[in-house]
């Protein structure tokens, strides 16, 4: 058993220093959320696969990992995103008419990594809002995102707006296989010329014509006035550029030292998304380290399709970026169980102090903790002295 | 998919009323354990079989969910305990020489439920002291349990002690088939005289006479003094009496209102404890709702055999038994986007309360939170007035 503290590849402990920063951050934007009116849930870990899965795409599918439940027989996933469960939340648990705005924060788990560095285990904090259909709840929405980014001390962060009609506008009804829409995906997200035409065969010359045109739709708001003039006018298209107008407009009011791009050809999450599409990237960050926008028929497998928009991320990759805190002072003290001791102790504690009893014969170790305090008989009293 | 919504058995949603108090009592027993000293860990919630099961025994293999490692073919399992990992954290991660304090809150999971209301996915806060031997770690880690139901608002709650090493004291070098000792421990826990002496034919009488008493060996402190009558005088039991007496004398002279009782013949984790284990239990309720104790030989299987003692309990049921808190109170405000209206929402929630926006259109919904003032426009100030 020499090796039986090697842990699986992408799946790490966090130890104490990061820990307490990310149990920190995670009160923090729990906390945060709750000054929206977002209600805390706490969905299962494991759910009958077809619960996880419907209508969530293939991408979610191969990442989640699979096991049978002894007690039924049937075959259960252990969750790879908390979306889909928080739309189940939605419909059926809470099933009210109004608005609902929900939260969570719980670990996910995926059968690969994103990328080479990535972490099988993500701690995903999420946010969403139930039951409006208009920019208003993309805008509140966005809003928590950028209080997110701003309470990690994040700073020269990118919002980054898309949006799934487009594509969707553009290729109207053109038939396309599952195989040909990922591959549309994939050269698009690629900015990949050749392999946009490839499609060629299989599409109208107007629709290719608009594909192409998204491929260099990207950069900052003038993009959206320029779109208007390349893109075709279709419904589904206008409409998707009047709400990134609308949204760019009122995050520059209020947010005036926020830099927006955008990329109207950026199709993540394109099983997903239904409307505005938005992400956040830290300086120096290839990877978003928050994705959010509107994702109306999440809740349509469940019965109650529900207007919906949300955003989530990776609290370890958050934390990650921010920069650390200091070591909490602590107050180091002998053991014993004289009364005056204990109390002293005890009262400490009371008003949140860590006090570290020495225990018998460990009286010349090392400190777990940044000792700066110690408690010491001074005239058969116990005082507080500075180390 | 009309059922999609349906959970597996004895997997649940935890709704906002609930998961608002069980958030905030993880995060009280979590600043608890840091005024003791205690660091947080966070391991993963997959790992090799090996490094979960090595050591802990056939009931915690039964309970652990076991899926493939797509990365290497290997076997990994869901955690059903979070203690054999904090001893892994302990051995090969930490390392270090002297006393190390831990503390986690997170998720297990278990394939069979442990009773006909009990939960699949307890969510597990523990406390674990590494490195010292002396009773003074046994002491200071019932002292966390204690406060535990303190913070919990529980009262008349009973601490019940034992000790691992009675029965090996009694047993001594008696041969037992693994099918044999689980026999042994299925009677000891029913006091099911008739079962434990089916086992006559196997063990010397000497040995039978001690378990035969040892039945009978529960109640208040007194139960001590007399099992030094009653039982073989071994080394084993010698030391677990003379350390359960200590601490006995140490706990009525620090919680002199605490209720304490003694069952020695209870062999909860019995593969697991290797020296006093103690239980809390509530009033009127027959299961622990917290467990702990000494086990010293957790961290062997990782190569490093450390003095070790703590103890864990599920978050949910803590909460389940607690009484509840009042809602807590919003404020609505319409929404807007005029910037003196912004000003008073985002000045309203730095302060820490909720501000619930009124989306357009949903003027006349009923709340989500309980919002007993608002947001006013009154002499061209926005003013909050009670509702």
């Amino acid at each position: 058993m020499a090796s039986a503290w090697l842990l699986p590849e992408h799946l790490a402990d966090v130890l104490p220093s990061q820990a307490r920063r990310i149990e920190e951050m995670r009160r923090d934007l729990l906390d945060m959320a709750r000054t929206y009116g977002c209600e805390l849930v706490m969905p299962p870990l494991l759910e009958h696969l077809e619960s996880l899965l419907s209508g969530a795409g293939h991408a979610l599918d191969l990442k989640t990992f699979k096991l049978v439940d002894q007690l039924s027989g049937r075959s259960m996933g252990l969750r790879a995103d908390t979306t889909p469960q928080v739309a189940r939340i939605d419909a059926h648990l809470l099933n009210r008419a109004g608005v609902t705005r929900l939260c969570y924060c719980g670990p996910v788990l995926h059968t690969r990594p994103d990328g080479l560095h990535s972490t099988r285990e993500p701690l995903q904090f999420g946010a969403e809002i139930y039951g409006h259909a208009g920019l208003e709840a993309d805008l509140e929405v966005q809003e928590m995102a950028l209080e997110v980014v701003r309470r990690a001390g994040l700073k020269d962060v990118i919002l980054d707006l898309g949006d799934a009609r487009l594509v969707k506008g553009i290729l109207g009804d053109s038939p396309l296989s599952a195989a040909q829409l990922d591959s549309l995906i994939a050269a698009l997200a690629g900015k990949d010329l050749a392999a946009l035409r490839e499609l060629a065969p299989v599409l109208p010359a107007h629709v290719m014509k608009g594909l192409e045109a998204l491929l260099s739709l990207y950069g900052g708001v003038d993009v959206l006035a320029h779109a208007r003039t390349v893109l075709p006018v279709t419904a589904l298209v206008t409409a998707a550029l009047d709400d990134l107008q609308w949204l760019a407009k009122h995050l520059q009011f209020t947010h005036p030292e926020m830099r927006l791009s955008f990329d109207l050809a950026d199709l993540t999450g394109y099983a997903y998304y239904s409307g505005v599409r938005f992400a956040l990237y830290a300086q120096g960050s290839s990877d978003a380290l928050l994705r959010g926008g509107r994702y109306d028929e999440v809740g349509a497998v469940f019965g109650r399709r529900r207007p919906a928009v949300g955003f989530s991320l990776d609290l370890k990759t958050l934390v990650a970026l921010t920069p650390s805190s200091p070591l909490r002072a602590a107050v180091r003290a002998p053991w014993g169980e004289e009364a005056g001791l204990r109390a002293a102790v005890r009262r400490l504690r009371e008003a949140g102090e860590t006090v570290v009893c020495v225990l018998p014969g460990h009286e010349h170790e090392g400190d777990e903790f940044e000792c700066d305090r110690e408690l010491r008989l001074v005239d058969q009293q116990w005082v507080l002295c500075a180390l």
